[in-house]
């Protein structure tokens, strides 16, 4: 959805050095934005985007018009059950139709043999490789790695959304989920007691308004009450009012 | 779907006439049958279907397994909105997400430059050519004219269940059509006289039950007061226990 970052920048870092040719897809989706406000004020710039991708070696940025994805009389819609039900899904009805819609429509106009996602938008990505490999799409779905900032914010476009005092608070998120991960590390395997240490976490900090906090199973995304396998800590914030969502897998 | 006839073989031709390979594809799709009577019920018979495909120089027959359509954990459905919304869409909910759902799996599945469906089934066609077209899906979907035994009933593979009797009814949907046809030709306009000729036809015959008559725009199949364009008379009957459709198109 341009606005490129570091985390972008990895990505085209991992696909060209698995490729042979890189395509970078620019396009904020009007299908995946509840609401109007949120899509308005999704910061763009599409120059210093296009440079970025230059100085990648990206060999082809693909920027299309809103009317290029959705032609006249498009009427058609990709949705994805139970993954797509819970966290982000609840938080954000209608985001993931969009998704799946948007990221089929561009499988398809790409054709791409792989594609790279951050993992830092976990139910995203479980989403798209659900749909891709439900509709049989021959584009394989890769996750990468999240990128961090120094004091451990995940890097995302709407970071550049936080006020200084929000920026300085923003990192709350990733503290709560490394006192989870700490204390599973310890052997702490109640999803309940997970939970609470990152909610008591992120109640120290004034700025930051809790939307959900999560400790799901990694292949479905449905909370637990006891680990007994993969997991995934995951939360979403509001500080101020700009909305956050990080997580770290478990196992 | 299998239980090919001569309209199955006329698809062919016309394949194998404008490509050079020409792939059919026979799976009885669980998901488009609301009713698992009328699933358990449609005819099957691989041996039969492979050697009508093998007569008429079919390349590759690809009979997939539900399984094979289907991978484990499926859960993601393709959905049209307004033209798959009236006549079969009322009366068979779910059936068109059945479809959309199976078509584009089965074209990510075959990958063929062209795909060649009846006009018998002309709103599933209209609703496939939505879909491929909106999900950037590079098959080019072909409608072809209906085919129909020489007493003007339409070859489907549901003409099976018809007894001698029923068999001697169902030639009134076609009819019925004509019927409406003529009158179109001879200048009426009017949707409700079109549609009350077709209803009138049918009610001549007693083993009929009518479903729907229909008069519509051909791009919408919206239902028309006045024609004033494209149209399509279109229409479902039951004969005994079978569910026929036909239709028409005008202009």
């Amino acid at each position: 959805m341009g606005w490129l970052h570091d985390g972008h920048r990895a990505l085209m870092q991992r696909a060209r050095a698995e490729n042979r040719t890189t395509v970078v897809s620019i396009f904020v989706n009007p299908r995946q934005f509840g609401d109007p406000a949120d899509l308005a004020q999704y910061p763009r710039n599409e120059a210093r985007d296009v440079a970025a991708c230059e100085a990648e070696g990206v060999d082809i940025v693909f920027a299309p018009t809103v009317d290029e994805v959705y032609p006249v009389g498009f009427d058609t819609s990709v949705q994805v059950g139970a993954i797509a039900r819970p966290l982000e899904g609840l938080a954000r009805p209608g985001h993931f139709e969009g998704v799946a819609t948007v990221v089929a429509i561009l499988f398809g106009l790409v054709r791409a043999e792989r594609a790279y996602f951050g993992q830092k938008d976990a139910q995203q990505v479980a989403v798209i490789r659900r749909m891709a490999i439900d509709l049989a799409i021959p584009t394989e779905v890769i996750a990468c790695p999240t990128i961090r900032e120094p004091d451990g914010l995940a890097m995302s476009s709407r970071n550049v959304h936080l006020s200084p005092a929000e920026r300085a608070a923003a990192p709350v998120l990733h503290r709560a989920l490394m006192a989870a991960r700490h204390a599973w590390e310890r052997g702490e395997r109640s999803g309940s007691r997970l939970r609470g240490i990152m909610e008591s976490t992120l109640a120290g900090e004034p700025l930051a308004r809790v939307e959900y906090v999560s400790c799901a199973k990694a292949t479905t995304l449905e909370e637990l009450d006891e680990l007994d396998g993969p997991a995934l800590l995951s939360l979403a914030v509001e500080i101020g009012t700009t909305r956050l969502i990080d997580n770290v897998p478990l196992g």
